[in-house]
């Protein structure tokens, strides 16, 4: 697939692409071999013609009245994905939330191994579990010789734009990043937020009597 | 405010609202009093007619020509997220993602507290740092004596629907889930989903060659 394809996907529509997987992934451990769209959008928590729509992109799938090949289906969503064999990330941060992310080994998983981490601080630089933490200054190398392209950044806020662009220069086009502001970058790259606290203030204000 | 007007608001610009607040406090720490939309908007990576718009659901802010008054609307928004007090939280689900949340101090900075933890499995149910880990037996009693509305759900996945009946029964009326599957509830209870693995998937779609 092409960038400029790759691009025209709403970033929504990916998102989504993983909920089905994972509902998918769950048909088959039950040993279901088809499924409906109403009854993987049910699964899903999204309208029929929202799953339908969301399919679309990729090409024609499932047969009218008979529904969607489970296999078929799922290998595709992976395919599209990329996530059929394990990627090396790195993590930029060993304070409380990355220490805390090394030790939760629920990312190996799903596909993504945590290869190293990287803390400015000498005193966080030692071993958390199998995950060596490393100075900044070996960073760029690592990155380059080990072609990671994707990075888990949690560094505090006053330090995380500045680090950012440490690891942009380093060749790293992807971040998902937990620290509490908006990260700016070249327009080839790509930065998820993740912020927990936000979560829980979104959660307060609409639980508000 | 009434539930309604609440409701109406789109949960984007509740997420906003969060994000602009972070971006205000930055501004008070260095001193700053006024602050153009233009300036405002641009730290918080949106659009200035999208902040006077997420803005006008509460009310009438800054003056054309001079900008918003800093300490006013950063109060403002503390008042609508209703974090301006300490929020108690409970954790469900002890194990690595759930253990690693404990430990992680960032909650309490920004209004929120864990004061207790639950799990199924004896074998959990100790402190973790000064949170202590209780029997699920004991949840739905706490959860009415200490008024608690929020908890974050860390449970496997096979587990988390029915856990989070469990929660909804016992008063709770937001979830901060990070159980990979959609968890279904009452109308009037409030669910965000954060899950890493997904945010991972999603940017290694983006930043495939």
């Amino acid at each position: 697939m092409k960038k400029n394809a790759r691009g025209s996907i709403p970033r929504k529509t990916v998102y989504r692409l993983s909920i089905y997987f994972r509902c998918l992934t769950r048909l088959k451990h039950n040993g279901i071999q088809t499924v409906s769209s109403e009854a993987l959008a049910r699964a899903a928590g999204v309208k029929p013609t929202q799953l339908r729509k969301d399919l679309a992109h990729f090409g024609q799938f499932g047969t009218r009245g008979l529904g969607y090949e489970v296999e078929q289906l799922s290998r595709m969503i992976s395919d599209v994905l990329g996530t059929q064999s394990l990627q090396p990330v790195i993590l930029v941060g060993a304070g409380n939330l990355g220490s805390a992310l090394l030790s939760y080994g629920g990312f190996a998983q799903e596909g993504f191994e945590i290869i190293a981490a990287f803390d400015a601080d000498p005193a966080r630089q030692r071993a958390r579990g199998r995950v060596p933490v490393r100075g900044m200054s070996e960073l760029p190398n690592f990155v380059r010789e080990r072609g990671v392209r994707m990075a888990i950044l949690c560094v505090p806020a006053a330090a995380a734009q500045e680090v950012a662009n440490q690891l942009f220069a380093a060749g790293i086009t992807g971040i998902l990043n937990f620290a509490p502001l908006v990260i700016h970058g070249p327009e080839d790259v790509m930065v998820n937020n993740v912020n927990l606290a936000i979560e829980l203030e979104n959660l307060s204000y609409f639980i508000q009597d």
